[in-house]
């Protein structure tokens, strides 16, 4: 995507191999601020404080952690280190486990003298598939916008939640991405952005990356879903995935599942941009997956600008209150009205996915 | 209510009649101040920018602001003019319009000599009426937390959105009477607050006033509220409202129906509090209450406490950013287990609400 009219990747290898560029997703939508990640502990720190979230950019970053954790020590008990340090922190997105899984059955046989060169390389394929899925989602997700553009010829307004854009992935988006494709080719579109509490992605990183691309939107209280839903003022809901079951319930972040529910209750489509690398096979349903508890002080605390423009904390709730705070919640498969993969649109059931990922819902099915 | 071990009202009239004192509760939790409301203009002012708050306490305040009018002018001119500038600062909460027209009803036949007098006097019983009702909601929604308990002897959970306790109130609150009552009895209680953005009156103003009682609560996103139901944390729901349809339709604070959805789909009670002032017998249904579009700068910027100690605003959003601010919605009485009001518990239904108030119901429909 372009960022100030150039194209821009979220994450990208250093000349030499020295480190790894990321953009620090905690500043925005305040300052666009660049971070170099030199080493594994860098990584596991950047994605465990979100400089880096959203499922494919996790998994993409973590493989670079790989790569850059075997730079003095390509044994196998380093390899094995790294990945277990790396999946150690988030436990929601199943990416970050299938990026792992991929970098180790990749360089584990390999002699390690050839381990570094090798994770570099696979760690670049990861994000350049990564971007090849998110495009084919756009593809396919585009056409539900333009057949809803087709039914009635004005705008169409989509509504999603979180960020499941540019910004969490390595380019394009899975939400966004139909989005993104629907406005560069004419259709008519209109973003309501809810804005996500406790972190606020979608106020923070989905209104900005919107409005770098000069995509129309509006930012609402997470609260009003419902009643913009009510009021015919959502023609469809597009969210992305940290996890989908084989049987197609979801995580996502915390507050999906309410915006599926007024989406049934008012016969608004509900669709979930779900990439290959996302679906945990292993999984019967929704019920197995771990929700993280994130900090009570992201409940408790908000970060903004202030007038003088330093960005800054400020304590919203009584100071004798306690907080809670489950970042993920699960929408069940029955909410949603289908899923959008790089290989197409599918109802979300486990024999919608399988008819798609045919090999990998035969394989996982024997091992689970 | 106890505030630092006094048992205090949220609205006063000063000896004298030179003034009412009310609490700034945009100040809330950071800072308990209170402020002096002395002419029609202040208490115009008041309600508008939200210092006082929740339909009752905007009812109450409007009475003693038609009682400031009269100082000077006590002509029937005046009391016309009174009316009209106060029904215009909220539209939805109809606790207003039914205060107002009490308060025209009871002085427009009198001579003008007579009215400053009888002004504050029925302000001051529109009040003590006000607490009255409130104690009744709640003894009878204590009688659900008490059930709730006996059936297993355990806390129960309790969720609330937004605040309709005591400082949406003269005293006690509606949603929170039953949660006040039940916790003095012994019951053991914990609430869910919902933080109720974009205004977090649930992490501002709920959360103090439970912490200044003792009552203990852990404030959530409101975008949790549906996770927690899905895994039996919640045993039952209880919220405000600003108007209730004559067919049990409920318009509260924006994200009420969220919660009524994820009850709904989860088996979880869902009770509203609904005192008499709080009806408008005059609508069929929840579609013809008008919902309050609020200014964008209450989505795109927050107030809180810096580290410093000094209450400021922060922006959330990116500057290029709109924002959109409905602040009210419809629950529909199909979602709604049960109403509170201060004849008892009663189904959301026309027959529901007219078997209790018989009298209402049965003039009210003919004016309709």
């Amino acid at each position: 995507m372009n960022i100030h009219g150039t194209p821009t990747r979220t994450i990208r290898p250093l000349p030499g191999r020295g480190g790894v560029e990321i953009i620090d997703q905690t500043l925005l939508p305040h300052l666009l601020a660049f971070r170099i990640l030199h080493t594994l502990e860098d990584v596991a720190e950047a994605i465990a404080i979100m400089q880096v979230r959203g499922a494919p950019l996790i998994g993409a970053t973590a493989a670079y952690g790989v790569a850059l954790a075997l730079a003095e020590d390509a044994s196998e008990s380093r390899l094995e280190y790294a990945c277990g340090r790396l999946l150690a922190t988030r436990p929601t997105a199943v990416n970050l486990r299938w990026a792992l899984e991929r970098m180790h059955d990749c360089l584990a046989p390999l002699p390690a003298t050839q381990r570094q060169e090798a994770a570099w390389a696979e760690a670049a394929a990861l994000c350049d598939g990564d971007v090849m899925l998110n495009q084919s989602i756009g593809r396919h997700g585009m056409e539900l916008i333009r057949w809803r553009h087709e039914l009635s010829p004005r705008t169409v307004n989509i509504m999603t939640h979180c960020n499941a854009g540019w910004l969490a992935t390595v380019d394009w988006g899975t939400a966004l991405a139909p989005v993104y494709a629907a406005f560069d080719t004419g259709i008519p579109v209109h973003v309501w952005v809810s804005e996500t509490r406790p972190r606020n992605q979608g106020a923070a990183l989905t209104a900005w990356e919107l409005a770098q691309h000069g995509v129309p939107h509006t930012v609402v209280a997470d609260n009003a879903a419902g009643h913009l839903m009510q009021h015919g003022q959502v023609d469809l809901v597009i969210v992305g995935a940290d996890r989908a079951a084989s049987n197609g319930d979801v995580a996502n972040k915390v507050g999906t599942y309410l915006k599926a529910l007024a989406a049934h209750d008012n016969g608004v489509p509900f669709y979930v941009a779900v990439p290959g690398p996302t679906i945990d096979w292993r999984l019967a349903d929704g019920s197995g997956i771990p929700i993280e508890e994130r900090p009570a002080s992201e409940v408790t605390h908000i970060q903004g600008e202030a007038e003088a423009g330093n960005v800054m904390s400020v304590r919203l709730t009584p100071v004798q209150s306690v907080a809670a705070n489950p970042a993920f919640d699960v929408t069940p498969a029955r909410l949603i009205t289908g899923l959008i993969t790089e290989r197409g649109v599918c109802p979300a059931t486990r024999q919608g996915l399988t008819n798609l990922h045919s090999e990998a819902g035969a394989s996982d099915s024997r091992t689970a």
